[in-house]
Order: structure tokens, then C-alpha cells, then sequence
């Protein structure tokens, strides 16, 4: 049995989130097989020869945003699975998850599309201020507790 | 006090998952100092002088194998934990967890062993099968809460 | 509502390492627009030309040091909630969660400022002392329930 409302919420975006994670994972293997760029030997010489094991920007740029989504959605599975114990509003809850999740979205769409400077890095600022709320809002729980 | 059977299964693969991880950077670590290819000039010039801090095939393999490791192993142990509150059947939750164990170390020996491909390639599509199989029960569930 | 008093503690130095992270991130941005080196060409441009999608060799540091952080306190966040849940005594479970928080933060800061060796492999070493010790405590656990 799931939880609360708010424990709905979280799992609801989290995982779709993750998906999205493996999406880009999927775009990346598709690319570097478009692109003939493999990262290693044994998989150059299955789709043509070892020339073929060398990095593309595309691939590379792909990797950059999986890690970036690492860096950021990986953390976020933490503090708001936290952050939903400490009895937040179901209606702040749901904008702080909602508002990573968009942001999270909208930074992957343009990293892969390569949008316009500064798209991305507003993206990554506007997800990360609910995870810097969240952080907030536990610390705080837990010091109420001290 | 942990909690149902299906949770113990999951912990279980889980932590030995980390430390398959950990064992993988313990290999890197290894073979930097043997190799002498350290990724940082104080490293390096501990161990015989700044020419050491370049790169290695081996080491990138290494990192290479750890990187997978992290893009997939960390968003398992949030579906892992999520789908176990679902309430699947034993078997049904067991089988999901076992393939990925499985999975991710045939994954790991590919990589480090430098299998003949699609070996790895097939290692990791086995892994997410039971992954993409936990995010869809893990959304119809909280579908069915709405 | 959270939890016991040793999930309280493990939640504070959770959340305070997931802070540190992030301030690891904003660094590593700082550091890109100072020395004008920028991963992606849109960037670049914004920032005065695409001579500037170059990389530099201290954001490469920042990048180790927060790929080094994803490596292990992820996997933390994940030990630690489960070792938390085995009714470990308070000062143990303390003393663990104490013993990784300042390793990392002794080990970021032995990588940011490039400390002479082994320092910052040692704060690494110490970091990893507790969670394997949790690791280790988690399977026995599991184990006495089989």
C-alpha cells in the first residue's frame, strides 16, 4: 500500500522523471549508432571497425545531459521522498514537486535541441529552488525535533 | 525493524548492487596505481611525477562500467523500494529483482572483461526490463488512487 | 511526521551532504564563466564566442569532485535510510553517520583545493569505512530473517 496524497504526488513525478532519464539513455545508444561513435572496441568492430570507436558532440552532448539529470533528479528522489514526511500542505507539496519536475523537462528538451543560452541554465535554476526549499523545510523539521 | 519479505528480497540485491559498485572503484583505483594514469597532478606526482596524471584505456573502461553502474543501479534502489509498497506477489517481486541483480553484474564482468558485443549491450537491456516493468505498476497504482 | 532520533541525525547529515553537492555544482558554474570555459557552444556564445566551448583544467577538477561525491553519497543516502530502520544502537548509528559527513566534507575540500596526496584519497578511505560497516550490517540482518 502507497501513502498519503502527497506520497502519491512525489511517486507520480519521480518516476516519471526516471523515465524520462532513461529516455535520454535510449536517445544516446540510438545516436551513437546513427553516428557510428562508440565509446568502446568491442562495439565499433560489431557495427563496422575500431575507427568507429571516437566521441561525437552529439553523443557528448546527450552524455551531458544525462549527467545532469543525474546530478540533480538523483538528489531530488531523496529530499522529496524526506520533505513528504515532514506534513508540508498537499498544495505546496504538489508545487514543489511539479515545478522540478517542469524544470527538470524544459532543461532536457534544451539541452537536446541545444535552445537558445540561457534556456537551460534557467531551467536548472528554476528546478533547483524547490529541491533548496525542500532542503530547507527538512533541516528546519529536524531541528524543531533538537 | 525491516519489513516484509518482498522488502528483505529487495535490500538484499540492492546492497549487494553498492557494493558490486564499490568494488568497481576499488578496480579503478587499482589499476591507476598500476598503470601509473592518475586523474589529478598531486596524485601523480606522488607516485613518480606529474607525467603520470594522464589517461588510460583500461581506467576508462573502468569509469565507463561505474558511470552505467550509477545511471542505472541508483534509479533501481527508488523503484525497487516504491514498487515493494505496491504489494506484487512474492514471485512476481523476486523474479523483478533477481533479473536486474543478474543483469547489472553479467553487465559489470562484459564491461571489464571487454566481452564480444552485444554481450554488455544485452546485459543492460535485461536490467531494465524489470525496471521499465516496476515504473509502469508503479504508475498504475498511483492511478488508481485518482 | 519524521521518525526515530537516528532517523532524525541520519536525515540532517543527508541533507546537509546533498547541500554540499550542490554548492559544489554552483562552484563548478562560477568557475566556467570566470575562466570562460563552457561545455555547450550555446553557452559559448552568450558568453563571447564559441573559442570559449574549451575546457579548463579546475572545472575539470570541480567535475571529479562532484562525479566522486555522486559515487558515494548516493549510495549513502540509500545504506544509511536502510541501516537506519535495523535498530542499531544511537551512539553507533551517530558515529557512522558522523564519520562519512566529515570524510566527504574533508574529501571535497582535499579535491577543491588540490591538498597533497594521499589526503584527499584518505578522507575517501575514512568515508568508506562507515559504509561498508553499514553495508556489511544490513546483509546480517537480512540474513537473520532467512
Amino acid at each position: 500500500m502507497l501513502g498519503s496524497d502527497i506520497q502519491l504526488c512525489f511517486i507520480f513525478y519521480s518516476t516519471l522523471l526516471i523515465l524520462k532519464m532513461y529516455i535520454i539513455a535510449i536517445i544516446t545508444g540510438q545516436v551513437r549508432l546513427r553516428k557510428k561513435a562508440f565509446a568502446n572496441p568491442e562495439d565499433a568492430e560489431r557495427h563496422g571497425g575500431v575507427q568507429f570507436c571516437r566521441t561525437d558532440p552529439y553523443v557528448e552532448r546527450c552524455r551531458r545531459a544525462q549527467q545532469n539529470d543525474m546530478e540533480n533528479i538523483l538528489p531530488f528522489l531523496f529530499l522529496g521522498a524526506v520533505y513528504s514526511m515532514t506534513s508540508p500542505s498537499y498544495a505546496a507539496a504538489q508545487l514543489h514537486f511539479l515545478i522540478f519536475f517542469l524544470g527538470r523537462v524544459l532543461h532536457s528538451v534544451a539541452y537536446l535541441l541545444a535552445l537558445k543560452a540561457p534556456t537551460r541554465s534557467l531551467a536548472y535554476v528554476i528546478a533547483q529552488v524547490p529541491c533548496i526549499s525542500m532542503a530547507i523545510q527538512i533541516l528546519m523539521e529536524v531541528a524543531s525535533f533538537a
